[in-house]
C-alpha cells in the first residue's frame, strides 16, 4: 500500500481534533530530525521531477491547499515546494475577491490561474472558499451550495479530462493547536504581521467550519481530484505526508525528458 | 408568438441551402429599405437597454456568433451592436489559439472573456470552434467530441446559474452565397484584405461543416443557452432577425436604472 492512500479522504468523512494530532508517519517525537531530512530529500526529488515536467511540456499539476487559519498553508509551500525552480511552478493565493472578481462567477478568477502544460500550480486557498466561508456565514443557502458542488465537480472533471492532474489537501489542525499558533503570532514580533483580528471571529465558528469542510470534502472527493486529509498539528508530519503524496503522484506520471533531435547530435558549436 | 421563437433551433436540426435563403421577416425584396430602418431603430433600442444594464450592474449578457466564413459575423456586430456605447460592450474575436492558449484547456481563453455584471460581450467565434473545425479535420474523435459537448453544456449551465444570459446565433448561408461573397472579396479592393486562401480549403469541407454544425447545435441547445438559426443569405434579413431577438431578450429582463440615493436629493452642488 502506498503512502498516499493512507491519507485519502474516507466516505462520509468526520473530522475530530484527535485526527489532527495523529502522527501516522512518525516513530515517536524523537523522529523529528530524521523526518525533516526525509522531507528535504523528497522536496529535492519533487524539484527534479518538476524539471522534467517543465522540459516535457505535457503534464499540468494543480495542487490545492485548504485549511483553517494558521493550519500551515504557507509553511507547506515553503517546506514541500521550496526547492522548485520558480520558472515552472507558481503559487496563487486567493484572498477575499476583488470588486472585478465579484462581477464574475466565482470560478472565473480560478480558471484563469490553472496550470498550463509543463507547469505546477499551487493554490493557497481556492474556489473551495466559495462553499466554506460563504456557508458558515449563511451568505449562500443549502440549494446554492449543492449547485456549487456540482459546478465544482464539473469544472474539475473538465480540467482532468483536458490533462490536469489535481491533488487536494486539507491541512487538519485542532482547535487547541490553532489557539497556540494565534498566541504565538501575537507574542512573536516576527510573526505579528500574520495576525489578523478576523481570524478570531472565524475561530468562533470552529464547529461549523469543521462540518462545512467535512461535507465539502465528501461531496467533491473523486479519483481524478482526490482529497487528502493531512493531520497538521505537527508541522514536520504535515510536510512529510504531503511531500510523500506529491512525490508518489509525480512518480506515477512516468515523466521523461523529451528525446533530443538527433540531426543536431554531431554538430559542432562554434 | 414572439419573433425569437420562430428562429429557435428545432430538435434534430437539419441544415439546407434553402433555409439560408429564407426571408421569414420579409415582405418581398422591396422591403429592404424599411427593414434597414427597423433594424437601426432596434439597434438604438439595444443601445438604450445597454445603458440601463450598465448602470444597474446586475445582468451579464453573452452573445455568441458562429457561422461559416463570410456568413456575416463582423457585419452583425456592426449592424446590430454598432450603436452601443463601447464602455459596457465588448467584442472578442477568437482566432486560431496561440501557443499559450494551447497549453491550457480550450475553455480557458473563453472563460477569461465572459461578461461581468453590467456588461454585454459578443463572441465572434467561440469555444464552439473546438467541436467544429476540430471535428471536420478529424483532430478529435467522436468520443472526445461527446466529452466536449458535456463540458460545454456544464460550462454554459454554470454561467447561466451564476447570472449570465446567453444567446447563441448560427448565421446560416448557402454554399452559393459563400461563393459570391468570396468572389467579391477577391474582386473588390476594399474587401480584398478579408480574403484568406484558407477559406477555400475550408469551403471544400462544406458538407461536413453543415453536419458538424447541425449536430453541435442539437447537442448544446437548451433553454438557458438557446441557439437561433438565422437565414443569412440576406444581410438585411439577418440583422433584422438578430436585432429583434436581442431586443426581445433585453425587454424580458425588466431592466431599470438603480434608484438614486434620496439623501442627496436636495443637495446643492456648489
Amino acid at each position: 500500500m502506498n503512502i498516499s492512500s493512507r491519507f485519502r479522504a474516507k466516505e462520509n468523512l468526520q473530522l475530530s481534533d484527535s485526527d489532527a494530532k495523529a502522527r501516522p508517519l512518525g516513530n515517536g517525537s524523537d523522529s523529528k530530525p530524521a523526518d525533516k531530512l526525509t522531507t528535504l530529500a523528497l522536496a529535492e526529488k519533487i524539484s527534479d521531477y518538476q524539471n522534467i515536467l517543465y522540459a516535457q511540456k505535457q503534464h499540468k499539476l494543480l495542487i490545492i491547499l485548504q485549511g483553517m487559519d494558521t493550519s500551515g498553508k504557507d509553511g507547506t509551500v515553503r517546506g514541500v515546494f521550496g526547492q522548485i525552480n520558480p520558472l515552472g511552478a507558481r503559487t496563487v493565493a486567493f484572498k477575499a475577491p476583488s470588486s472585478v472578481e465579484l462581477e464574475h462567477d466565482y470560478l472565473w478568477r480560478v480558471h484563469k490561474e490553472v496550470p498550463g502544460k509543463g507547469e505546477i500550480t499551487i493554490f493557497n486557498r481556492s474556489h473551495y472558499e466559495d462553499v466554506l466561508i460563504t456557508r458558515v456565514h449563511d451568505w449562500i443557502d443549502q440549494e446554492e451550495c449543492q449547485r456549487r458542488f456540482t459546478q465544482i465537480c464539473d469544472f474539475e472533471r473538465m480540467l482532468s479530462e483536458t490533462g490536469t492532474t489535481i491533488l487536494k489537501f486539507f491541512l487538519h489542525i485542532s482547535k487547541d493547536e490553532q489557539k497556540q499558533r494565534l498566541q504565538e503570532r501575537l507574542a512573536d514580533p516576527d510573526k505579528h504581521w500574520k495576525f489578523d483580528p478576523q481570524d478570531l471571529i472565524e475561530r468562533e465558528h470552529w464547529a461549523r467550519y469543521q462540518q462545512a469542510y467535512a461535507s465539502t470534502i465528501s461531496a467533491t472527493d473523486i479519483d481524478h481530484a482526490p482529497w487528502y486529509i493531512i493531520p497538521s498539528d505537527s508541522k514536520t508530519q504535515r510536510n512529510l505526508a504531503i511531500a510523500h503524496i506529491v512525490t508518489e503522484k509525480l512518480e506515477s506520471m512516468k515523466l521523461a525528458f523529451p528525446p533530443g533531435n538527433s540531426d543536431y547530435k554531431d554538430i559542432c558549436v562554434n
